[in-house]
């Protein structure tokens, strides 16, 4: 049960409002269920201290997030708390316009990427959440010490944080917290399918 | 990345529907952030179903789950999903009128562990938060055979997700998901303290 005691005060010259208020990376990582849900799940938090959430899904995939996009629209819409914007990949980016032709998933993730450091730099968002951000890393398509420099350059209080498996180690050094999710038992071990309102 | 195919089929006379449709209780323990983070943010897709949601807080708090229950209550009322009741012991369960005098924490808890077998059995909901649940059967003051065999019994499509440290090794037997999450690297560590729109 969290008790909002840190275990050591460090000698770092700050004041505790200072560390209170220090924006974090947050990483997500692991092969179990829950990065993605826990990261919507804190954007809840986000959106009740009325933070501009910017959320920016890497991973192609029609269903798995609708009920989170939804609840976060509607959130965003209802004037009671911060705003939501939500960008996709692979749908095409909110602000680019395609031409039609074949897609490049890797052009596609470092127009995402650019666009998110265009943001930091702009102070955009409050919370922003990096839904499967690992992958395009992991894959390659993006570098992953322009992530590391750009989250350490960015101005404000702004977090980030960052989900999917098999995060880079470079990630994880950056990162103030990280949670590993484990798979301990899951149900499509046991032919379990995927079903509505729980997977997506 | 969630592929939704099961490793394995199970020869147990379902049809694919069936097996789709299981209710499943879930299980988020283990030292790590996001354990409860993730629950709520399978709200939100219970809330996108139109599934009417339960939540019980079994640790009295008053800060740590704010924004969720807001951005809950919000949604519940938007009338574009499911709807929400939540219930918090300490506070006083809703449905207990106090006395006034001193709380017996466990006989708080055994009472909103009744009702919500009484919920089960009405079929109240079809979803069950059970946040830090986990504790009160730890401390003894909740039978987990009792839970068990209550789990167990439910009837129609009834989905429970329990929250919190050091599950009972009997509750993760009758878990069909369990999910451990692990502290990597945690803020708190480094004389970080907790920040309002992160932890609460």
């Amino acid at each position: 049960m969290p008790q909002g005691k840190p275990e050591q005060v460090p000698d770092d010259g700050l004041t505790t409002r200072q560390r209170r208020n220090r924006p974090l990376v947050l990483v997500h990582t692991g092969p179990g269920k829950g990065k993605s849900t826990a990261a919507f799940g804190l954007a809840l938090r986000a959106w009740n201290q009325g933070w501009p959430i910017g959320v920016f899904q890497f991973v192609k995939s029609a269903k798995w997030r609708v009920g989170e996009e939804r609840a976060l629209a509607v959130l965003g819409a209802s004037g009671e708390g911060g705003t939501v914007a939500w960008h996709k990949m692979g749908d095409g980016w909110s602000w680019v316009r395609k031409g039609g032709t074949e897609e490049d998933h890797a052009a596609d993730a470092r127009e995402g990427w650019a666009q998110i450091k265009r943001d930091l730099a702009a102070q955009t968002y409050r919370l922003y959440v990096l839904d499967e951000f690992t992958y395009p890393i992991k894959w390659g398509w993006i570098d992953v010490e322009d992530v590391a420099a750009a989250l350490a350059a960015r101005p404000g209080g702004q977090h980030v944080v960052i989900t999917g498996r098999d995060a880079h180690p470079r990630l994880l050094e950056v990162a103030d917290l990280v949670t590993e999710m484990t798979k301990v038992r899951h149900p499509m071990d046991a032919g379990q399918k995927g079903q509505k309102g729980i997977e997506w």
